[in-house]
This record gives structure tokens, sequence and C-alpha cells, in this order.
């Protein structure tokens, strides 16, 4: 029996609500399959698409009627309740279909960066709307947003991309999975705080929700990382005909790789990080990289991407 | 020592991030001082301004660009990120301040309601945002929606209101508490599902955040049952030169007053009703009905109306 963290990305759960309904229960087989072999599973989220549509909602809103403006790590906070709903109520049909009794449940989750991140002295990450050159100028003019050029489409708010320094609701976390729990956490790599006199203040930021998961999974002390992807396996020289699906590779050999720039910022190089970052935090640990619908052939070895240790 | 189950009206939490913002701190401060005093607190909340500024957002942005229509049970768990993100922050701050080693975080909950309940034949709680009569009149025939006339201001939808049956989360919720957590659930009354072919399945309705907290209460075998409100007690012929204050009174002299009809459906009645069934659950337990600020004076009889057994 093998304690493990999941990551499931964001895209993998559609653009509506009834897409999601569909992606969670499709979700949830795979891993009731995991749990029914025995293992613990701990299910971490993205929600870039989801955070998207709420600050979108509450900006055109916010511009037609009476509506507040919202902020990002509340938008943020709604989308762990809005995507936690989801998959807990798939994760409690399936095990119910299956006859495991465990409960299931979600944890609003808020992650500490760190205010001197250099992620916030340069703002990586687009979020909502697109705008004209001069609804930017405004916008950076009146509430201070950083404003980029997105791939000709127009002009987007970015928002810096720290990194996780701590999980405050980890001992909840963590004595939940002790009882035997399934819990939802981190959902969108977390709600971004920062400490500030003894409080913690959100802020307007997105955590990489690999990042995250594999945070949480040092938390747990997991035995394995798992971050479920759209393909089989990590490729060198992805969708080129030089292309070379990843089997097993060592820490060593991945940053090579990384560096090499064989993965895409915002794509698979995140989670070849992540994977890289939690085989190398404690001996025995394991990276896996296996499609959603592979999960569970991806943990006995037979597909996905093993990153490993080096010896 | 008592465990006590609180629940704070969605009115006391303001009407937008920042108002929520000041009034969870204010809150905070009332709860953690009971804390302080060594009880045990769960916290519950209604969320009718909350969830309707939600629903109204994706309705506006809904018509006016390609933001996806969200269902009335997904804007409730929206609702419990949002505000439970705010509550636990809150209080882990207050805690932290007064050196308590508490942890503190907020679990989506669901609430099973009767498909068959009374209340799915005549829809009474309004949602949402006001239309004209034409409006009215196509939403009805493209949604299905029931609309009413309300206080002259125009149309609105309506929803059921049900009783709540049980609590999908209990388990987690209690062995949380158990562990000496503070546990905010149930928000907005909880998430309103039916159990359908071994599954839940979520409608749109709206639970009483009082009943809900109520049956929370019964299941945690809560001591006390203390529905905050923004009086400091309740009272007959409120309003009015005969208002007369009410310090203790027990159920059956509640249900009385009840049927009198001194109590306004949908602020006062509820609590009251909820309180009743609360206190003639089991022998020794009491329902208080203190102001948000006197909180703690309440629980020591200072304040507040107390509802106990008759006997």
């Amino acid at each position: 029996m093998a304690r493990i963290v999941v990551a499931l990305g964001g895209n993998a759960l559609g653009n509506t609500p009834g897409e999601q309904i569909e992606a969670v229960r499709h979700t949830a087989d795979s891993l009731v399959e995991l749990i029914g072999n025995g293992h613990e599973i701990i299910m971490a989220h993205g929600n870039g698409p989801q955070v998207g549509m709420i600050n979108l909602a509450f900006e055109t809103a916010a511009q037609s009627d009476e509506t507040p403006e919202m902020p990002f790590p509340e938008c943020g906070a709604m989308s762990q309740g809005y995507i936690g709903y989801h998959l807990q109520n798939a994760i409690q049909e399936k095990m119910a279909e299956r006859g495991i009794a465990k409960n299931c449940a979600t944890v609003i989750t808020q992650v500490v960066v760190d205010k001197e991140d250099q992620a916030f002295k340069s703002p990586s990450k687009p979020v909502g709307s697109f705008y004209s050159r001069e609804e930017a100028e405004a916008l950076k003019e009146e509430k201070g947003y950083q404003m980029v050029e997105d791939a000709g489409r127009g002009y987007r708010r970015v928002v810096p991309s720290p990194l996780p320094v701590d999980i405050v609701e980890k001992d909840v976390i963590s004595s939940m999975v002790d009882k035997g729990e399934l819990v939802i956490a981190c959902g969108g790599g977390g709600i971004p705080v920062v400490e500030e006199q003894g409080r913690y203040r959100g802020v307007p930021a997105v955590i990489d929700k690999d990042f995250a998961s594999e945070k949480l999974a040092e938390e747990l002390e997991a035995d394995f990382l798992m971050i479920l992807t759209a393909v089989d396996r990590v490729a060198l020289n992805f969708a080129t005909p030089e292309e070379e699906p990843l089997t097993e590779v060592d820490v060593e050999k991945a940053r090579e790789y990384c560096e090499q720039g064989h993965f895409a910022p915002g794509s698979m190089l995140p989670k070849m990080k992540a994977a890289i970052k939690f085989a190398e935090s404690r001996p025995g640990r394991e990276a896996l990289i296996p499609s959603l619908e592979k999960a569970r052939d991806g943990l006995k070895g037979q597909t996905g991407t093993r990153i490993v240790a080096g010896s």
C-alpha cells in the first residue's frame, strides 16, 4: 500500500459545469480503482480555466451592474469550492459503487508564498479577459494591474506565479489522511497568501498546481507524486519526428532535459520540475507522470514516465 | 467545556469582499473568546447575499460573453469556498494572537434533502436578479424557472427551501471536531443534493442555514446550538410598543409564540423553529439566540434568549 498525491490539471476539468461533472466522474473512476487496490490517495487539482471563468464573470458583471469586484484570491477560493464539490461528489459515488467505506471531502486550502519571491517582480501568468490597448492602459493606471499583450489576441492582466513555501492547513489535511479519509486539497495550487504581521493576507497570484502538489506530497510523507497529464508519457523532442517517450529517468538526466528545453513552460516543464523536486526530497520517493486514463497502470510502471532519484 | 455549533447569518457578512473581511475578523474575535474559555466551536453560516451575488454575476456575464450558466448548487459551493476562506483566515489569525494552538479549516459540505419535500411543490425563496414581466415569462418558458413578483421591485426566480435530512460529510466533520479542530461546515445551509440511483445530485434549492446548523448540532452531539443574530434578544411583539424581550423560554411556550405569529418568516421564525427542534432533541440540550457581539455573555446566560426543553 502506498500513499499517493495525485495532481489533476484544470484543463482536464472542462470549461462548463456540465463538462466538469462528466470529467470528474471519469477521473473518479481511475482514482477509486487505485483506492480499491489499497492505496491512500490525496487529490490536488489545477483551476486555470475555472478561476479564469469566475474572474471573468465578476469582471463582466462589475461593469454592468452593482456586483462588487472580486479579488483574485477570492476567485480561487470559489474555484476550490466549485471543483471540490464536483470531485468529492463523484468520488463518493464511485466508492459507494465499489463498496469502499471511505469518507471524501474538500478542505479549503491557503498556501503561503514568500513576499520576496522573484515572481512578484515579473508577473507572468495571464488571467481574466482580453482588453484593447486603451483599456489595458486604463487598468494599469486605475488599478495598478500589470498588463501584457497576449499572442496577438489583445492585452491581458498578468499575475505573479510564486513558489509555495508552506500549506496553512497541512496539519488538518494530514490528520484526515491518517484517519483514512480521501482529502481534496490545494485546489488551483492553493489560495496564495503571504505572512504579514501575524496574519495571512491573500495576494493576487497563481501558484502552480504541480509545485503545490509536490509541497503537499512532501508534507504528507507520500511515497508517490502522480501528476496526471493528457499524454501517455513525457517525451523528448515532443511533436517532432525525433519524439522519444521517456519511461524512466533519474533526476540528473531529467534536470538536463529541462535545461535543454525539451519541455514546454506552463505545461510539461513545471510537471518535470515538481517531479524532480519530489524524487530527490527523500530516498525511496518517486514521481510518476502518466495519462489520466492510465493512472493505475502508471503506478505499476506499465505506462507513464517515472522520475527517480539518481543512484 | 461545552460543544457549541455556532450559526452565523449571511447578512452579518456584508455585501462585498472588503466588507466580508472586516465582518469575519469581528466574528472571529467573539468565537475565539469562546474557544479561549475552553469550548469546542463548530461554525456554520448563511450565504444569502453572497450566493445571490455569485448567481447574479454569472447571470449577467452569461448574457454578455461566453461565460457558461452556473447552476445554483455550484454557486452555493463557490460561496462556501469564498466565505470559508475568509472565516478560517480570520479565526486562524485571532487564535494565533491569543496563543491558541488549534487548527481551523472549511469542509465543503453537501446536505441531503428529500425529493418529496413539500417545498419542491411551492418554491418560495427568491434568488438572483430582478426581471420585467416579459423577461420573467421568457425564463419560465425557456428554463422552467418559477418566477414571482417581489415586493413591487420586479420579478425574481424562486427556488424551494426544503428541510435538511442528512449531512453527507458528517463523519469527516465529526472526526475533525473530535480531534480538537475548529471546523467551518454547512455553509449557506449546505449544497442541496437529493439521493438518486446511488448518487447525490445537486438541486436548485436553498436550505435554511438555521435548520442545517440544527442538523449539524444533532449529528455532532453538541451541547448548545447558538444562532447569532443582530439583536440582543428574541422579542414578542417585536418593533411595537408592546415589545417584550425573551430571556428564557421552554419549547412549548416557544412553539405557541411561533404559532401566534410573533416571529418574522425568513428571519426570527426559522431561528426559533431550529432552536425548538434542538432543545427537544435530547435532554440537556439548549439553544441560544444572542447577538453576534455578545456571544460569550449569551453562553453564560447574561444576554440572548435561551430555549430549553419543558419540565
